[in-house]
């Protein structure tokens, strides 16, 4: 480690810089309007992405800073992979408009990271980040140029590519020691309110997110108003069913940190078109609903059948509400609310996302398994202190009379 | 609760779902100029209002859970309600602006939420937001189209509404077995950092708040500006007098976290008026002073002698300032800053926003007293646990090295 | 301090309202396009700044808060200090984009506040605002209308100046005492994650901060491409080097708290100038590599050989890194990448704001140093206790099976 992440880190940067050096110039159009927009995608992907992962107790430090990492690393190498399906006399002119796609292309990575969150070294994310991004772009090129399909809000081309990517990576690198999960693998108090913070950037941008690439002025305050309701209905829905499926009768935190958001997922293909604010909102009581009864009934069924562990439960949030995005733009285009949607273009541009992410996944899995990356043990998943220096506690005010006592044994 | 409350918030979200789908449509404006002002008050109503209330030692996740549940609902029936009073032709035209003010009708419920925090189920708090947002939209529109008086930054028809109508909530579901407080009413040392997070962007952003209904150019640089200097100055009083009236002359995080705030409520009714600078630092000077001296005489008095028990001081935050906003707006129409201003109608708008509040508050409590709303037991309250799968603990790095030891030296 | 805060406060709140009274109008300029921009820049005066501090595990309280008091006065004050060079028939007139630079004015104080963090007391802070931004807006005077340097991000004459006038400060105010480090001097587990949340605001806005004061549309755009660019470049040389210096090759998040942060401040100087992604990149990983260098290696020299006792590291993070810009700046000149840029001037330019800071700082530091001030005694260093009524705890969900003990009574 001491040695390789920095030779890997350092070579990446160096490979990216000559490139950069060679293909990257500014483009001359003037696309400052956009800029707020770009801000609050590029919050959502530092700040939500980050803080919604740290609700692990002990892996805070990587959940925030390796999520930092990859994405200062996604977003360059998306510049590239994105600009070359679209160089001018071989130059890659870059503006406003190319930051806030070259953020989407890690969003990709970070949901995938979701999955695998805790079993997994900055190496292998390093890695990961290289081929995911590299396969993101040629499927949006794909499903945006070739199928001339709509998904502004990239609930397929993200969400769905991101959680399946991820999952088929988590399937790959399945550890049978943690079967019955790992006393790690759990929050406390303070870390399920720092995810909080993720959770609720995340659902306040969102409507940015869903409208920052949008074609015309109408359509991108359609796309506003539709995500802006999608996830306030999905909000309701997911409370009420987490209370609902809870044995106790009792909200649970991991339903409302993730189910609250799965509305601007599925809303975000047909985001921008005129489904009506109700269509919107059916759209994302749909998902706050399937989404909480994925981490319920589904997570538990994918780890011990499926040999497939999701820390984060992507495919609850990414994974099911993306499915359901792609769905309804395939119902959307036989409604023909937009007379240039095609049904065929949307279901294909859905399935070459899923089959892609799939393969993609699988092989990249495979990669991240050769002893190079150096996959952390079993028994040192879920813990920063395998790859952060953790400060020894003096007690702080917080633990100021904490006295002696026998330590207990995890219950979560 | 199980049953209870999903049946209830499913029930409402399929009767806003219905009204949107009768009524509600796209507008064909294009108010995306006001986007990054949209975003910035929907940070406050989230953030801001969720983080601020978190101080409470075991409500976190009540606090911007519940917060977050309450702005979901509020926000859809806040355009529905709001919309009901300017229809074209039996239809609801909705833009950016709408957005902006149904975000503006659930800072109304927020605020309420603050006064009686801790001792009210999740089923009381939606039955408050519909009740309270639609009072409210009925004297928002007394205020604003009938007495057409001027009120920009909502101090009276947001701020002052919000606590009133809270406190004559908490007045009617008193309880005196809280007389003397009750153990989980008090901060830890994270729970208070956690809150300064939304002490912040509610300052930060609150400019925008105060200036993003603001009708002309002109009008709106100036609401930002005031607003702006009215924080400012009120901070400096804030710190000043917080010190001066704690009996070992220390900070009180309660003053900091809330009074620095002040400046901003009390600005609000003159906020994009000619009051020049300095006019907007008097105004935010002196509601710095007064929120400080109500946390410390006046809510000791309001829970001991009126029986009103708030739980985070909103009458010191939103009240009281609230009033000093409406005075403001009062001697500026006496004093002709604009020449369309009247004293009689900004009193009367004053005078209205309390007394509907107040009527309205009552009336509110009275159907929350009742068996249905599962009011939560005495020694329940201020407890996540109730209503929560509260995370069981094995110690975290934060309090993992809590055994007997001798001290070591800090690392950092 | 129970008496002599309050008077200083309000007797600086009086003096600067009476001079806004006097000098300080509206002006008609209408420069609400910039007011997003602002915004970011708001944001990370207050949360960047405030809680990058709350690192250390017992000064959280005054990190963010003394922040939060020394930014609202600073900007009050930067506001008409100026103002003053740039009097209109003796009238200041104010717009969005003087809000910009007093909130600029204050970020050389916070730099400065974090050389000295944990050391000195509310009434010196308040103190050394006023001095500060008072030599602050003559430095930025010389170099920006006399030398007419270019500095639009602000490496020389808000960093560097900032970073060399903390130190300077620090070196007069010498603790010998604490020569060894203090038992306070370190972070705990959550104390470093809410340092994140500021490193990750400043981290997102810094190409708004870098752009906010370009002057054509074209140098706007270079100048948030450039610095969006540069951060990440850095962000992955600074975690290499973290890695590679350490000798367990872990990761150290004083670094990533820190370093990550230093490609903004180095390509601040050239921001806005056409030195081309790929330039900005190699300025950007200069950088981290050089700010992590520096914390591992000069922050122990600086406090045993240089007796500079610097808490935040702001050397590492604003110091060298300012210093680097500059020289790019030269570099920039000499390259002729503009053609009115001169490297006498650019040079000039740099050495006066570190002459100036240094020599500014050493004198504030001795004023600081009079009893007036009342510094705090070293055993109470780096203690919130000394300035705040610290909640004393009842068992929170985090410690809450640190028992056996009977309750205390909480107090909030």
């Amino acid at each position: 480690m001491r040695i390789k992440f920095p030779i890997l880190a350092v070579f990446l940067e160096v490979v990216i810089i000559s490139l950069f050096g060679v293909f990257v110039k500014y483009d001359t159009v003037d696309r400052r309007q956009v800029y707020p927009l770009f801000q609050d995608v590029h919050v959502m992907i530092f700040v939500g992405f980050g803080f919604l992962m740290t609700f692990l107790k002990k892996y805070g430090f990587s959940s925030v800073g390796i999520n930092f990492l990859v994405a200062a690393l996604g977003l360059q190498w998306g510049i590239l992979l994105q600009g070359f399906w679209h160089m001018h006399s071989n130059e890659i002119h870059i503006n406003i408009g190319s930051m806030i796609n070259a953020d989407f292309s890690t969003a990709a990575v970070l949901i995938s990271f979701g999955a695998v969150l805790g079993r997994t070294s900055p190496i292998q994310m390093l890695i990961m980040a290289i081929f995911e991004i590299t396969i993101f772009a040629c499927n949006e090129h794909l499903v945006v140029s070739v199928l001339q399909a709509t998904d502004t809000g990239a609930s397929m081309t993200i969400h769905a590519f991101g959680a399946y990517f991820g999952l088929a990576v988590a399937r790959v690198i399945y550890r049978p020691a943690l079967r019955n999960g790992h006393k790690n693998e759990g929050s406390v108090y303070n870390s399920d309110m720092f995810a909080m913070i993720g959770t609720l950037f995340l659902w306040l941008f969102w409507p940015s997110f869903n409208s920052a690439v949008a074609a015309t002025a109408d359509a991108q305050q359609r796309a506003i108003i539709n995500t802006y309701f999608a996830l306030a209905a999905g909000t309701l829905t997911a409370f009420a069913t987490s209370i609902l499926v809870e044995g106790r009768g009792k909200l649970d935190m991991v339903h409302i940190q993730n189910a609250t958001l799965a509305g601007g997922v599925a809303v975000g293909s047909c985001a921008d078109l005129n489904i009506l604010p109700f269509g919107a909102m059916l759209i994302g009581s749909t998902a706050g609903f399937i989404s909480v009864a994925g981490f319920k009934y589904l997570t538990p069924f994918f780890a011990s059948k499926l040999k497939i562990q999701d820390t984060c439960g992507v495919h609850n949030l990414h994974g099911l509400p993306g499915l359901l995005g792609g769905i309804a733009s395939i119902i959307a285009a036989a409604l023909q609310v937009e007379n240039n949607l095609s049904t065929g273009m949307q279901a294909a541009a859905l399935g070459c996302s899923i089959a892609i992410a799939l393969v993609g996944g699988a092989f990249t899995g495979l990669i991240l398994h050769l002893p190079f990356c150096e996959q952390p043990p079993d028994q040192n998943c879920y813990d920063d202190s395998v790859y952060w220096e953790v400060p020894i506690e003096e007690p702080s005010y917080e633990s100021s009379f904490h006295l002696p006592r026998e330590p207990q044994q995890a219950q979560h």
